[in-house]
C-alpha cells in the first residue's frame, strides 16, 4: 500500500462514493474504503476526519472560497456582483470529476435522515460565512443575511441544473444564471394575479 | 397521578425545558419530566412522539399553519400578501406563554451539535411546505422556492426580536415589519457603494 499517493483524497473519494451507493453508507467501514482505495486506513484519516467528511468537506472549501471572493471583490461592488464573484470562484472546487461524484453524494445522502441534518448543517455553514462576508463590506445585518438566503437558493439551483445537465457547462455559468433568474422574481414577489399566469 | 390533565401538554412542556436547562438535554429522561409535571411516562408519549419534540413539535404545528393561511389567502394576493397572512396565522402558536418558552428552547439547541441539526432540518421543513403552498397557488418553482427563503427569514428575524423584546407586542407584527425591512432592502442588491454607507 502507498502511504504517499498524490491522488489519495480523489481515490479514496471514488472508493467511498462507490461502497457508500452499492452497500450503504451505516455499513460501509474505513477499512473498506482504503481497501479499496488501495491505501490504508492512516492515510484516510489523514485527508478525512471521518466517514461523514468524504460527503461533506467540499462545503468547508466552498465557505472559504465564498468569503474569500467576496472580500476580494472591487470596492464598489453591488452585492449582487461579490455573489456573482463568490460563484466564479467555485469553479476550482466544482469540476467535471465532482459533477460525477455529485449525483452519488446526493443519493447517499437522501437514503438516511442523520445525513441530511448535516447537509443542512453545512449549508447553514455556507450561509453564514456568505454573509458575514457582505457584512464585512458594509451591508447592514439584514442585507447581508438577505443576500446570502438568496446565494444559496441560487448556488443550490444551481447545483440541481448542473447535475441534471446533459452537458459540461461549467458551475458558474449555472449559478449566475440562477442568481440572475431569482433577481427576476424579487419583482414578481409584489405583482398581483398570480393565479392566472 | 392524573392521566386525564386538560393542561397535560403545557405542563409537559414546562418541566422539560426546566429540566433541560438546569440539567442538560442529554441527562433528562422522559420519566423525569413526567414526574415533574406529575403526570406519567404514557402521558408524555401520548403528547410527545419523544424528548426531542418538546423542542420541535410547534415547528410541525406552525408549518400546516403558514400553508393552511397561504391556501386560504385571497385568489389575487401577492406572494408577499401570502406571507403576511402566513404570519398572521401564527398568533395561535406564538403566545405570549411560549415567548417565554422559547429563550429555553434556543438555550437547550445552542448546547448541543444534534439538537441543531434537528432544528435546521425543521426549519427546511417549514420553508418547503411553504413553498410547496406559494407553488399550489400558480407561482412558478423559482419564485415559490424564492418567497419561502424570504418568508423564512423573515420569520427567523422576527422570532430573534420577539424573544429580545421588553414588550408583548404580538409575533405577527415582529414578522410583518421583518418582512417589510427585507423587501427595502431586495433593492439594495444591485445598489453601489456599499462601503461608504
Amino acid at each position: 500500500m502507498s502511504r504517499w499517493a498524490p491522488d489519495a483524497r480523489e481515490r479514496l473519494e471514488t472508493a467511498a462514493l462507490g461502497l457508500f451507493v452499492a452497500n450503504g453508507y451505516e455499513e460501509t467501514t474505513v477499512a473498506q474504503i482504503a481497501d479499496r482505495a488501495g491505501l490504508n486506513r492512516a492515510t484516510f484519516f489523514r485527508h478525512f476526519a471521518d466517514k461523514r467528511e468524504v460527503l461533506f468537506g467540499g462545503e468547508d472549501v466552498l465557505a472559504g472560497l465564498f468569503a474569500d471572493a467576496i472580500r476580494a471583490a472591487a470596492p464598489d461592488a453591488t452585492l449582487t456582483e461579490c455573489l456573482q464573484a463568490a460563484f466564479a470562484a467555485t469553479e476550482v472546487a466544482m469540476t467535471p470529476q465532482q459533477r460525477v461524484k455529485a449525483a452519488q453524494r446526493v443519493q447517499v445522502v437522501a437514503a438516511n435522515s442523520e445525513l441530511q441534518e448535516r447537509g443542512l448543517l453545512k449549508h447553514a455553514r455556507m450561509a453564514r460565512s456568505m454573509a458575514a462576508a457582505l457584512h464585512a463590506r458594509g451591508a447592514d445585518e439584514l442585507t447581508a443575511r438577505l443576500g446570502a438566503e438568496v446565494g444559496m437558493l441560487a448556488f443550490s439551483i444551481a447545483v440541481e441544473r448542473w447535475m441534471a445537465a446533459e452537458n459540461d457547462e461549467p458551475f458558474p455559468r449555472h449559478a449566475a444564471a440562477a442568481l440572475s433568474d431569482l433577481r427576476v422574481r424579487m419583482a414578481e414577489l409584489d405583482s398581483r394575479s398570480r393565479r392566472s399566469a
